[in-house]
């Protein structure tokens, strides 16, 4: 008879001998879905993926069109209501584009960025010249002006999911700009990407030197080829059409010049024509919020986003009554400037029926409007209808009833 | 014939219809290697993916055999010779386990965390219910004890490839001590994971109340699976193996236990025995590291990675000239206790051959030492084949020849 030690080592030669069939056959069984092909072992450590438990996705914009008719349209909603912390994960990032699902195919080899117009030396950048020089990495939001609740929307993915947050890393663009030496004439810069119908936004000279990124990094890796790969200016706090994707000239001008990307810009009334640029501040409670279910009267984690193109966030407070109180959040997360910050607020819900509301103010004192004062600034009357003109930074009202169901409040 | 407008709209309107029929037969070729079969485009609405021109992998240590003899051996490497900024993305985040590549595939549902021992109230959470509770989202590194340069190591992915850094979400460790009511006789806590072979560790009381998060979000997203999924321990600052995966159990207790995860711990030198538990500070540079090559002489970006167990990175210099004369670098990222930090030096290379050295000083002032300060500190003979006892955070080589290329400095 074996001893015991004997016997327990022949077991475990056994297991792992089993074990190293399983590696032979170059399959595994765990964390695949039923049905799905095996992922071999050495994709997995090659690359990990997530648990077959987690099935957050993103979804298209449903009532959206692409203006022009050269594809498909492809702007898709970042999961809100399953976000944590501030980084959006790369494949739930947003992606908005008038230019359909066929992003560029682009070789970074065979990239360049060309930088002329009124400067005194006009400048090829390989991407290995551009990562030759001193760069940043930075936490930053970004945003589609379209980005707005309607009624019809049940879900914060619906209302709010054309906005994601990532960390950027790519050179300042002053530093190439002060290269390439900026003619005093000048006063704006028009960017454009490399895609069948050029992305291409004016923007002021003032800002591509204060705080813009030509970004070749995100969230630790080369950006994706929806997000813009190899090549995307990253202008803070701007709305999303100016983080120009694709990136592959930039011309330094004296003017403003009208491009294809201002077809959301154009509108005869000058104060809506004003409402463009600059994002928020704005805010969304992300949990609870329209869709998801509270199980019952007791503890809860109000929790949500806020963000503003002018600045950082100073607070955030939440209303549970509709708005007739509020009171102040914890910030969650860091607070960096022109980024997604995490708040959160410890709430006791008692099981009446609810509105709550979250509104932030930004380092500037710039507080969060309500539809409500948007309609006394407007002049119009505030019913369910009222469409904001111009960039909607309202407030968003999410229903509790007494089953525990969210709807949202604009419907 | 037909105006030139018709026409246009015609030649649009083809182009559309071609496009509609792609995504009717469900592929798109943008994006896909060559051979592999094409995605759908609704996997690519809902789920991104990273260009095909990306192709950065984690590689397992090829030297580690698991001590144990249940499974496959499990520690893959992240390729930070391509990282940028400080997050890692988490489909290359660093593993390792003595317990196979059959990581548990837990149903979130499920899964239970208890805490019980020296405790008033013992208490089991569901994910549910520890999603209720106030939680922080942080940035933190995890890093292998084991993450140590060997002569034999071509490249920092080799080198150094053990450690990662992403932002965490989870709930305060001590919150939920508190809640269960901690004993006053308490002064330690074991951790336990749900592997089979349980991965446990003895954690100081005073750790436990301080700093630790159970965290179930890890850069936007639930962990993965090779992380912990569900739930995961993070003690910031400690060595990996305290960072509890699929963590299940929190029992209170009057003294340290000696656990499986102690293999690594046992050393019959009460020096070397002492040197566990908190990490660096270290640091490493990631470009120009071994196995890269310069294109000749001229201006080069260096860049690494540095951290610290006992709280925020304060400096990094970098040393051109092999230890002579050091320079101070630029912090390119925020500097966050127990996180990576980002280090970049602008450095004009005159084509001669040199060595490269990065050393960091964390916010108590602690300075990574070189390996002739460990000597001297062990009174041993410093050699090519001195082998650093415990935590190895000593200063990387790296040689850059006069070809442009990068060797390990320690062969």
């Amino acid at each position: 008879m074996h001893s015991r030690k004997t016997d327990r080592r022949g077991f475990l030669k056994g297991g792992a001998a089993l074990a190293g069939l399983a590696a032979g056959s170059g399959r595994i069984a765990s964390g695949q879905t039923q049905g799905a092909p095996a992922k071999k072992i050495d994709e997995l450590i090659a690359y990990g993926e997530r648990s077959r438990f987690v099935t957050s996705i993103r979804v298209p914009v449903a009532e959206r069109h692409s203006p022009d008719e050269f594809g498909l349209t492809f702007h898709v909603l970042t999961p809100l209501q399953d976000s944590v912390g501030i980084i959006t994960p790369s494949s739930l990032f947003y992606t908005a584009t008038h230019r359909g699902a066929f992003v560029p195919d682009i070789d970074p080899r065979e990239h360049r960025l060309m930088i002329h117009g009124m400067v005194d030396r006009p400048l090829i950048f390989t991407m290995d010249e551009l990562k030759r020089l001193p760069y940043v990495s930075r936490v930053h939001f970004i945003e589609c002006l379209g980005n707005r609740a309607k009624p019809t929307h049940k879900t914060v993915q619906e209302t709010h999911g054309l906005t994601s947050c990532a960390e950027w890393t790519g050179v300042p663009l002053s530093l190439l700009l002060k290269e390439a030496g900026v003619q005093k004439e000048a006063s704006w810069i028009v960017a454009e990407g490399a895609e069948e119908v050029k992305g291409a936004s004016s923007i002021p000279l003032a800002k591509a030197m204060d705080d813009c990124l030509v970004c070749y990094g995100m969230n630790g890796e080369p950006i994706r080829p929806q997000q813009g790969f190899p090549l995307r200016l990253m202008v803070p706090g701007f709305e999303g059409i100016y983080q120009i994707k694709y990136l592959r000239r930039i011309k330094v001008v004296d003017r403003y010049y009208m491009t294809y990307d201002d077809y959301g810009h154009i509108n005869p009334d000058p104060k809506v024509a004003a409402l463009t640029h600059q994002i928020g501040p704005k805010s969304v409670i992300t949990y609870p919020s329209g869709g998801q279910q509270l199980a019952g009267p007791g503890f809860y984690e109000i929790t949500g986003l806020a963000w503003s193109g002018a600045g950082t966030i100073r607070s955030v407070e939440v209303s549970t009554d509709g708005g007739q109180s509020w009171k102040d959040t914890e910030l969650r997360s860091p607070a960096f400037p022109m980024a997604h910050t995490r708040f959160g607020f410890h709430w006791k819900w008692d099981g009446k029926p609810c509105v709550l509301l979250s509104r932030c103010t930004d380092d500037l004192g710039t507080i969060q409007p309500t539809r409500a004062d948007v309609a006394k600034y407007w002049n119009v009357p505030l019913d369910d209808k009222l469409r904001i003109r111009g960039a909607d930074n309202t407030v968003q009202p999410w229903k509790v009833t007494s089953d525990g169901s969210v709807q949202n409040g604009l419907s």
